[in-house]
């Protein structure tokens, strides 16, 4: 019997006791022995839960017990979390973990921590939430130079971003309705300014690169600035509005961001809506690939979360190596990153075409005194030189 | 150094030396060492060719050669790669193929080898080409219990369909254009009657059940008898045609199948298209979770035999387990599946109905002298049974 402590008795830590309890026999034949909880620690405490006998609130227990081998961090929030974490690795325990943001910071220390030690630290919920994309990053796109990763990695802004685009609503009405049905915060800032993609999308650089991407150097615009008008614009192209979280590799080095961007049909992650996430991948000899899924929800990513515990089962003792260097990678700078733009100005079309040349406009039968337009491939940089004579209402880029 | 010998140097062994040749840095930092190929067998001669003096007529060579640590298996088909691989893995040396048919026939004794001799027998490449499928099955999604599979396992087929979907064309017409370029055989009967696709869901269902399904048991229906005047029905309905492998684990047991299908706009495969493969899978706790990709082509399929290569590299000595027995798992009988049935009839509406009861009825403008019909959900044998009274142009399963 492999002993565990869960650390969090929320959403994602009971979801991983449900999870236990339902597959326990399949769970066991794989990970070649049974997973028995022993602690769940918590500030509160769960009078009737079935649990309840194990709910302690003294992380010392946990710390010092020799017969836990594997900790569940599903707490959230970089600190205690990042305290209690490494602590357990020092000790010899195996962590796994669902917190971005603590992974996002540091994940690097960690796993070098769990190679020192020979024992592991998994984290395949912490991006993607059951969508199984670590792992596979880690150990089945080994023969690629991975050249593009490009996620949708958070649901609360593709719930508003498809409901705006099939019912046309504005976004402050679309959030009050995902607010109520639990698909967003009471405080949304997070997920629709791009904040979780952002520290997803920089884990997910840094297993590309095998060096530390800071998340605070990705550029990250959210989708509160999205109107009905950029819908119409957009449905007017043959194009849907994503958030995407997205690196290349280039010449000069890897480019990350995070921002609205307009797809067309094409595009493998053109038809992922509502809650899904979806994560897409370029390999240089693989070409194309992605992974589609639910990238929250608590069973879910309880999913994934266990998932790790029986890898860890399967190697205990047994370092899984993960390359996540500690060493800093330099982003490059965004003014070099290229794309075209979607530009909605208050000028008119004369003034457009002596800034930018030739453009293609975009006409909206609905919408009037402004001029629509799409860019050919520019740096962002050239973009804003552009643009800055220009008056403009928004700018889209556009994949 | 880990020194590995190719069986078969046509498109997927020359493409894994591509593969080796092009990433051979990342590689070996991936695996811990380099990986060279010593030998490489075929039965041809390959003057001028970089790797010319690799090249070997006799597998004896590597049999007995200590020092070859991993056999590539590419020459395709049951005999002789059965016998070479075998040879190998009771020779201790680890095995990858991108072999359907021999993993599908052999891969329960095969499995089992390895894990006496605690070493490896990987198949990633031997479903869905370059999409990493086997490996998560594995080693991501084993928190659950997979439900259903479901996959676009063919792209041959999937080329013909999307190309008769959007451009209105016979099956025959496009089957010709698919041979010239080079995307169907000359003979091209395992891939268009779902012969390919049939053994590849063996393979994936074996894995989900953990017993051997033998592909002969599985119902196998083509796409040659798809025509024009099914697609225009689909459309109608706003639905699409395609070829799907799928498994679904019932009260009575599993239940497999090869057959077109038509998909609405919902479906996660629904917009599949080209030349592309896509595998769904439902977990009882995960959801829905699904993989797209390359299913063929010569360097994403060599990367996923890499990438198996990569994988032995770091489990030399140490067997993956992989549940897979050779006990046989007896599929529930065709008659007892269900679906809904899309059925033109050459009879009359009021036939139909004293026949089916209740049916959608589906117009086709262009389309006269004949009855199109969506059933409820019934089993197959009940569909059998009500149809038999009935003059069946054409029917097909909906999901």
């Amino acid at each position: 019997m492999i002993k565990i402590a869960i650390l969090g008795y929320g959403t994602i830590g009971s979801g991983v006791v449900e999870v236990l309890n339902t597959n326990s026999e399949s769970i066991a034949k794989r990970a070649g022995d049974g997973i028995e909880v022993k602690y769940i620690l918590d500030l509160r405490d769960f009078p009737g839960d079935p649990m309840e006998d194990k709910v302690i609130h003294d992380y010392d227990v946990i710390a010092n017990d020799p017969e836990v081998e594997v900790v569940v961090e599903a707490m959230g929030g970089v600190e205690p979390a990042y305290t209690f974490v490494k602590r357990a690795l020092l000790a010899g325990k195996n962590v796994t973990t669902s917190n971005k943001a603590l992974v996002a910071k540091h994940g690097a220390e960690l796993i070098a921590i769990a190679k020192e030690q020979n024992i592991n630290f998994l984290f395949e919920a912490s991006v993607g939430g059951g969508i199984p994309i670590i792992r596979p990053l880690n150990s089945s796109l080994t023969a690629d130079e991975i050249e593009e990763i490009t996620g949708i990695l958070n649901g609360t802004t593709n719930y508003i971003l498809s409901k705006m685009t099939f019912e046309g609503l504005e976004f402050a009405d679309v959030l009050k309705d995902a607010q109520s049905r639990g698909y967003a915060e009471a405080d949304p800032t997070a997920d629709v300014e791009g904040y979780d993609a952002c520290r997803k999308i920089a884990i997910l650089t840094s297993l590309v690169c095998g060096q530390q991407v800071d998340f605070e150097d990705i550029y990250t615009e959210g989708i509160s600035k999205i109107t009905a008008d950029d819908i119409k614009y957009a449905k007017a192209m043959g194009l849907v509005i994503k958030l995407l979280a997205t690196s290349r590799k280039t010449k000069e080095g890897y480019c990350a961001m995070v921002a609205p961007f307009m797809l067309s049909q094409q595009h493998p992650l053109y038809s992922v809506n509502d809650v899904f996430n979806a994560i897409f991948v370029h390999g240089n000899v693989l070409g194309d690939a992605m992974f589609y899924g639910s990238g929250a929800g608590k069973l879910p990513t309880a999913s994934a979360v266990v998932a790790d515990i029986v890898d860890i089962a399967k190697h205990l003792h047994k370092n899984i190596l993960i390359s996540w260097s500690s060493k800093k990678m330099d982003l490059v700078d965004k003014g070099r990153s290229e794309s075209r733009f979607f530009v909605r100005s208050a000028e008119d079309k004369e003034k457009v075409q002596s800034l930018f040349g030739e453009v293609e406009f975009v006409e909206v039968p609905q919408i009037s005194g402004e001029v629509g337009f799409l860019t050919g491939k520019m740096s962002e940089e050239e973009f804003e030189k552009k643009a800055d004579g220009l008056n403009v209402i928004q700018r889209i880029r556009v994949v």
